[in-house]
């Protein structure tokens, strides 16, 4: 055995910019079985049919397991496209199985895009705040990212506009801007109608792609879906969906729609990474979407959130917190909130997870350090009762906040 | 619907690197059902009792499913990380669950390295030829291979040494050495007991970090397994692990036993990627190894592998083509082949698969343009009838072919 080596000095440029965030480290004492959570997004999947999955999975490897269980292709199970093409028609897309790319998740999607198109230093716009995730893939792909306002119906045009204008005068190449469109993860908040119209149009005029990421859009509570983006029938938007929310996480099932030159490359990054999508997981989505009435899960599942959204709400409007604010889902897994002026929801969770709380600081879903006196509530997870406990909980830590009774010191409880 | 973009311009430079490689189309062609395919690296899953796989399966989802179909964690099943390192012990490996990461398969572990190490521009050496995934993901990282030269024993300490002495010379900086010690892919060769010494202490002289990918080291023919290079407790090493074949491709799930600092960044690079891999997969591999008697499948697996080795090189033998050479593997899937002078292996693969046999050219196992005279023959897949046909096919294909009677247009037959 030699001497051994300062391991840092092996390190890349790119991971500077991965650390243990310390959100993550909330995260560990969130999940203790004492805190009511609404952190985490983690899909109700004890909702599912298990004894019907476990079925239909058991045939998939009795009666086809020499091909579930070999090697499959970069770009994933061809009949297993043909459906996702059937899943995607509901939001009125009109794709082509050729065109798709099936991934470990739509964050694998995410990532292989983010390989295959971000040189460091290219600028990515995006809505702001947002989704945790598609920070981190663009921060590991040294890209820049500026966010955007957005209101009630999503990112605001105009503002959009002056961002571009912005990185054009500063001589900056803005590659994308990267939306989820429904019941925005973090914020609850929709894009309306008009505005994807004004948002192609904005794609066109200044050359960028749209990258429209979707894995909440059949979970509405309030009618069919919004026609997607991508329905738009526009090759500027690479479109990415996942069974993880309207299925199950634990399938790691996501795919990506995009324009075929694109699709190759991201089929060869897709092999490059992974070789291929695992065929077990691909066909047992397949027996899932074949031969279990997923539409009627999909309205138990509509259902069951919608009471949970609801308790939320009933609670934050019965708790009546005042300068408290929140956001008004249509759909999804969260509730956007907004503490009174003065209070920071990071420091906040010290006496958050002291009554046994746990909500997710704004400042995870921003780039740029903001957010201090946002924080996400998710209601996905957590029963009805537990929710409205929760909130009561969390609004009298609010209450006695602004009494200026709650320690500061967030390491006090880590 | 605005202008169509010409998405091209939105590659980034490593894209540059990634193109449809010949050998992908020669793959099409191959897996046709008329061809006797000794091209691709598919293990025998067939010989598998699948209707206990499916009963295991069932019962992970019908009594642990809330687990199974929700998203785990980054770094894997804490249980499976366990059952990983009883797994490592054959090979005398003392690994600890806490520095394993459990990825889609070994190749995510690899490209997750090379996210984590590789900037632009770094040299990686490794054995000429080499695994052409390996080579793909440090393409795509944008780093410089330089082959090393290899003999019946692996890799020759004095070329790895010439190598390095070179690089210093040029001012380059040598982060890896990667390496397949166990019945190589693509030669079959196997690093000598002796070697593995000599690699460590280079690897201390030199400082450079040695990958360890040992897919086949559990698939020998003759007596247990060697000592791994890791079994030596040196930090320089970071090992990869797979159940691909040795349990089944299609759980897709390996790993990387990585030091602590490295293990962590390991971690990262897999949630920015991923979130984590399937609990799923995780929770059925877990169940494979803990009630299914895997050590005796893997004795099944050697006899079968043995049976078609033994099928391969006795074929070969009595085919004796004046001027063909080729390595005799102790384990694994592959047989590596040396055509007679002038001739062209990927030039031969039109007149092969006229012939209805296929093999892979060595040029994909090479970054530098070499191996034209040489390919690779998999003998994991075939039965050993179906093998001995294919290699008296072949070896009619090559006698013709050094009577200068065969056609050089690869695309006629494409």
């Amino acid at each position: 055995v030699g001497e051994t080596p300062q391991l840092d000095r092996y390190f890349a440029q790119r991971v500077q910019r991965m650390t243990v965030s310390e959100i993550r480290a909330l995260f560990t004492v969130a999940s203790r079985p004492e805190i009511i959570s609404l952190a985490g997004g983690m899909p109700a999947v004890e909702a599912l049919p298990l004894a019907e999955i476990a079925d239909l999975t058991s045939r998939v490897i009795r009666d086809h397991g020499a091909k579930a269980l070999q090697y499959g292709s970069g770009q994933g199970d061809p009949r297993l496209r043909e459906l996702i093409c059937d899943v995607m028609a509901a939001e009125g897309i009109t794709g082509s199985p050729e065109n798709i790319v099936v991934t470990f998740g739509s964050q694998q999607a995410l990532q292989l895009l983010a390989l295959t198109c971000l040189d460091p230093g290219d600028v990515v716009l995006t809505e702001g705040p947002s989704y945790v995730g598609a920070l981190g893939v663009f921060a590991a792909a040294q890209a820049e990212v500026t966010h955007v306002a957005i209101d009630a119906d999503g990112v605001i045009p105009a503002a959009l506009r002056e961002a571009l204008d912005q990185a054009a005068v500063a001589g900056r190449r803005v590659k994308f801007f990267y939306t989820v469109p429904n019941f925005q993860n973090p914020t609850g908040v929709t894009l309306s109608e008009p505005r994807r119209d004004a948002l192609l149009e904005l794609a066109d005029e200044y050359d960028f792609i749209i990258l429209e990421d979707n894995p909440y859009g059949l979970l509405g509570f309030d009618g069919g879906p919004l026609r997607a983006i991508r329905a738009r029938d526009s090759d500027r938007v690479v479109y990415f969906g996942s069974f993880s929310k309207t299925f199950a996480a634990g399938v790691r099932t996501g795919w990506a729609l995009a324009p075929a030159p694109l699709c190759e490359k991201l089929i060869l990054a897709n092999e490059a990474s992974v070789l291929s999508h695992s065929l077990l997981n691909q066909m047992v989505v397949t027996a899932y979407l074949e031969y279990h009435p997923w539409q009627e899960q999909l309205r138990q599942f509509q259902s069951l959130y919608r009471t949970r959204r609801d308790a939320t709400l009933s609670a934050l409007e019965k708790a009546a917190v005042s300068g408290l604010t929140w956001t008004r889902p249509g759909g999804g897994f969260y509730v956007w909130a907004t503490l009174p002026e003065g209070l920071d929801s990071k420091h906040l969770m010290t006496a958050a997870l002291a009554e046994k709380v746990a909500y997710v600081p704004g400042v995870g879903f921003y780039a740029d350090g903001m957010g201090q006196r946002e924080l996400r509530l998710s209601y996905c997870y957590a029963t009805p009762e537990r929710i409205q406990e929760g909130i009561q909980r969390l609004s009298g830590v609010i209450t006695r906040a602004r009494n200026n009774d709650v320690s500061s010191s967030l390491s006090a409880i880590l």
